[in-house]
């Protein structure tokens, strides 16, 4: 074990063995870091974060942030305790709350969110300064590039790609509808790919395999291998099987 | 008051009754942190900064920052204190300019930028990643989603919505003008909706309760309570009595 | 020199006369700060980083971030020092990897993101939350505004205009390309302005002093001095004489 003299670790944290803290590192009382995990100078761990072994949390994250609400959001909820499992990596800047599940060797980018209840498969890269939203669901193997939104409430199987800006929305009424009413957010299907700066509106299902173009703005539901492009989208053709995913990995 | 041992406060410093701050954060001379208010972890307060009573800044927030700017640039100007009001929440990562100010029970979201001489009126929300340029006016109520674009200038009315990743442009010749020529922000007037990714070009005005779907490009005037779509924008419908604000708060 | 007793400072760090250094701040053995240079609270400087004199790095910055790659990323390569020129600045929440090169007198704005051997020219603006993905390359006297996507491999000439939330992508298969495949970056040639919110999708070039209307998609190559606007884009006329960059420099 390594704790830099700088580093302020109360001794409420449980650390595993060969757990190295940096400088100005904060870890609250209630954390738990796994053996052989880092934490990077100035990283603050707050309490309710249970961390897997081997992990590496670079410099200036926030893990376990408590979500700061206006009243009436439609992210009130309950939170448990935000989960990351093992080999996982936090990159520089990156802000990560309480009640989230991140799995096995997945990589969260620099500078990118994590909301409540975001649940996230194994070895999956979060892109640079993207968000998961709450309650969205972020499958296994998937590739979502620099800054997309992956908006709340929101479905990405396993496989997907996402180019970078792309967005998504939920909410059609922007805002008025009744309180409680639940929000259409998108599903992405397996093997998906959604190109750059892609728009995806509320309800829209991406089908299994199929090819969004960049700049494309959906607003009806793809078919799986179907090919669409434009604003609005339209089908344009068909993912040829020598694209197929079973083919490239 | 409760002040960590690793925290860095300047004796000049003005703390109300209260006031926590945390390891890691720093508090230059000249600050002033009102009764009940909290500093999160690693939080830097610069010199001329006046916050309210009962705020919460959190973890790896900078407050009061001074604007670099290059020879020439159009946000030169004068700056006075950075003022926040009461209740104000500044989330994790935020960047908060000097000259800046923020109403009341305001959130700012997770990794913003604030500028310099912007001002934002109370109860609203500024969305993650979201920034809001120097000399542009936020009124109160609004909500910005995450990752917009509010461009130096602009003027956004109370009520007003703006879906995620949304973009204001404010120079049409994009930097081949006469130096201080006044630049065209656009206006977005009471309780309009703009949706997610949408385009707002330079001097647009959108009317009141206007709505503008998802993925638009805005380069003409959007009259009051008119949907427009598309790119570029074009009106398809009006915005029905049962969707006005007063219907839904 | 003037170094605050709360900041950590390895004894195999090099400094030049007269750097300050802020309380909170990290500086690795086998960092190099030139002289007169300022390194801001909280910031961490990993060893590699050769900080040139006169720069001002502000608070909560990372610089010489080593790169946390997927297996097979693209990205893999070999990595030298992070090298930034003489009076740079790297503003609050910059997160700036070992390998890439900085320019005399340039700017990183707020949360930006520099990636490792990309390359960025003299006195440039690289604008708040934006990214220069690994391997690409930024002329000198750039303007890159907020939160703007430089995919890996692109090439950005000097005197180019780029508006916020701009993106290029380089891989038009998202991923099911043989492994080492070189991507087809876009380049953008000397002294063309690219709108706010513009697509442009892989091995486009926009060539010098063309203009692409904010919120194009761009899909083909553009000729130089032409207008171009819409989803897809298409030209609509030439760049008039009085608007070519030397009138206004």
């Amino acid at each position: 074990m390594s704790i830099h003299a700088g580093a302020h670790v109360d001794p409420g944290a449980v650390l595993g063995t060969g757990v190295e803290i940096a400088a100005g590192a904060v870890v609250h009382a209630g954390a738990e870091i796994g053996a052989g995990s880092s934490i990077g100078a100035g990283t603050v761990v707050h309490a309710g974060v249970h961390l897997g072994a081997n992990c590496t949390v670079e410099d200036l994250v926030v893990l376990g942030k408590r979500p700061r609400l206006r009243p009436g959001s439609s992210a009130a909820g309950t939170l448990g305790e935000l989960v990351l499992g093992d080999e996982v990596t936090v990159c520089a800047g990156a802000v990560v709350y309480a009640g989230a599940t991140v799995g096995d060797r997945t990589i969260l980018g620099d500078q990118c969110q994590i909301r409540e209840r975001a649940v996230i498969g194994e070895q999956t890269v979060i892109g640079r300064a993207s968000c998961v939203d709450f309650d969205a669901c972020v499958g296994a193997r998937v590739s979502i590039q620099t800054a997309v939104y992956v908006t709340s409430g929101a479905v990405v199987e396993d496989d997907v790609f996402i180019g970078p800006s792309a967005v998504m929305t939920n909410d059609s009424t922007m805002g008025r509808h009744p309180p409680g009413e639940s929000l259409a957010a998108p599903v992405l299907r397996r093997a998906c790919r959604v190109g750059g700066a892609v728009v995806i509106t509320p309800g829209v299902e991406i089908g299994e395999e199929a090819f969004v173009a960049a700049g494309a703005v959906v607003t009806r539901d793809v078919p799986a291998r179907t090919v669409v492009m434009g604003t609005p989208a339209r089908a344009t053709g068909e993912v040829g099987s020598d694209e197929l995913l079973d083919r490239w990995r």
